[in-house]
């Protein structure tokens, strides 16, 4: 039986790091550079698994934590794994859980053999070893695991940084051990987390350590919790070298327009981010034009669509006035159309992005993409 | 040129009242009976128009309150009406405010001349006139306009009653002069409503006193503000026999699938009611065995269709498990899907409705779905 996921190469862009290539993956082929919506509890918010198609989502990610403590492991078990419990047939991607069990919740505690953490949800005390969260993302049957890592928090001292990151590929060596013992490699792959904070050694460390344990793909990570633009794209450039050419590579939680472009000009492959998501929730839209917020009042009388530019259901169909008035009356549907667009919006610049790889015209594209959306 | 509305009575049941006919409207045909999606706001909450066509939604409701108020007639206007606005290509019926500016606003005032109120939204002050009743549904487009009526509020004496529903009349008749004299009579129809509360000889008046009038349909209110089952099939009792069989028939505010029946049997045509959005919203669903809701904890790990004899994209694609998952975690997509199978279930029931009235088999069809229903 062959890995569970195999990457091909297809372009890399003659004037900079920018890469085009193939996943292919139990569920279906993911095209790269890829924007990936952000399902965390078994839904990407407001849309159904139809709406992700119509915005030509390739893969979604899910999320343990929140998967484990809500359905619950026996629940996605007796349903046949998160695919068939949430009926969406493509890829998905499930985050460890190592940023939530930090970030959400209480109390928690955390020793060389996992962290002790209270739920967010009803207080209730649970453990997450390295093994245990393989095995939460071997019941969901993700198409793409996470190592469980620690997520460094920011600012951090070298000192921290590097306790942290060493803890976390004594974690990723747990993970893929376990991953290979429960004989998962030809269902799901697995993604070490490149960590080290915002020092340059740490960050190529990290890399290079998990590159020795050999990964079917590396994920930069603790790039989205604090860090300015330009030490993410550093912590990019102080990794992206020493990671192989020939395996793909996700910037975890990131980000805006700008962001996604700069990432992928120094050859990162694969997003994710909630901001898309979250800015639609509330009001804030993507246009080619840079950002507008829906409540502004010039936009009450305004016929004209969200996005000109854009070919999505929203665009085609409704005003901005029809917009305005959804949120001003408070309906629900207004956070469901601008979730519609701003993930449809992040998905196609990925695939713009991909398209302009292939015909060696990236920086071309990036420009004049940046120099419409900042007017 | 044609009056807006043209109704064609197609059959009676021989063993009922029940009739199925088809209205011809300027936005399209319906075919009744029919339940008719309530779209207060310019939006079935929750649901986009291409939802609204996949559950098969022949004509749906706007407010001329709400829409008044917001977004407020100029914009309206400036859009080319409600049908542009919302980009709905099918008929509309608005309703007049009159229910709302008795139940939804404060400290309103009542003269013969009209009904002064204040926001629900502001506190703000305004005047409603039969008049002016009719120059927001104009402004609005609806291809069914109501008359402006007060709702009188339950349980009433047989003066306060009496009283109530002659001056209902006056204004009926102050809005159809209206109507015609601003020529919409072609582009938009409009209805009497019957009123009298739970009098015989009142509602006889009342529905002889419009149809004296003459209105291209009539509607039965003031059976849905605190009214029992039985009083509701007393109204609609005491009222058709006195209203013309060539034209349609619309109970307002009604209803639970059992009193949509027994309505039908009645010689009913238009229903319309908020109660399966907002029960759908509050997590209760229509089965054909009967009502369920998903909060229930059973549902947790049930893997079967939400209502497997139902064949909306819901139960064709979700389980009951998935559904009680995305309750329990508070996901907006829950009251979507809720709504929109709902909604699908009611209109489905009206179009049943109609087929074995076309075949002569209504009471049969009735006497089964409720044996069923009430399992």
């Amino acid at each position: 039986m062959p890995p569970a996921l195999h990457y091909t190469l297809e372009a890399t862009d003659p004037n900079c790091a920018a890469r085009a290539g193939t996943l292919k993956l139990p569920h279906g082929e993911v095209q790269t550079p890829i924007f990936m919506p952000v399902g965390t509890q078994g839904t990407v918010k407001t849309l159904t698994q139809e709406d992700l198609r119509t915005i030509n989502a390739q893969i979604i990610l899910g999320n343990a934590y929140h998967l484990y403590l809500r359905p619950g492991t026996e629940i996605l078990e007796e349903a046949g794994g998160l695919h068939k419990f949430m009926n969406w047939d493509r890829p998905i991607l499930t985050d460890s859980g190592g940023f939530q069990v930090f970030s959400l919740t209480g109390l928690n505690k955390v020793t060389p053999e996992g962290v002790q953490f209270q739920s967010h949800i009803d207080g209730s005390k649970h453990f997450f070893t390295p093994e245990k969260a393989i095995d939460i993302q071997m019941s969901i049957g993700s198409d793409i695991m996470m190592c469980f890592d620690e997520c460094t928090s920011y600012p951090a001292t070298h000192e921290t940084a590097a306790k942290s990151m060493r803890m976390t590929h004594d974690w990723a060596a747990q993970c893929k051990a376990h991953w290979e013992a429960k004989e998962a490699t030809e269902r799901q792959a697995l993604f070490g987390i490149v960590q080290g904070s915002t020092f340059e050694d740490l960050r190529q460390e990290s890399a290079q350590g998990l590159v020795d344990l050999d990964f079917p793909g590396y994920a930069i990570g603790g790039v989205s919790v604090g860090e300015s633009k330009e030490e993410m794209i550093q912590a990019v450039e102080w990794a992206t070298p020493h990671l192989p050419v020939d395996k793909p590579r996700y910037l975890m939680g990131v980000g805006p327009p700008e962001d996604l472009l700069n990432a992928i000009e120094r050859g990162v492959d694969m997003f994710d981010c909630v901001m898309p998501t979250r800015n639609a929730r509330n009001g804030s839209l993507f246009t080619s034009e840079g950002r507008i917020n829906i409540k502004n009042a010039r936009f009450k009388n305004d016929f004209t669509p969200l996005d000109p530019a854009c070919s999505c259901p929203v665009c085609t169909t409704y005003t901005r006035a029809y917009l305005s008035h959804l949120w001003r009356a408070g309906e629900i549907l207004a956070l469901r159309l601008n979730t519609l667009h701003n993930l449809f919006f992040m998905v196609s610049l990925s695939v713009q992005a991909r398209t302009a790889i292939l015909e060696g015209r990236f920086l071309e594209f990036k420009r004049a993409f940046l120099e419409q959306y900042s007017t």
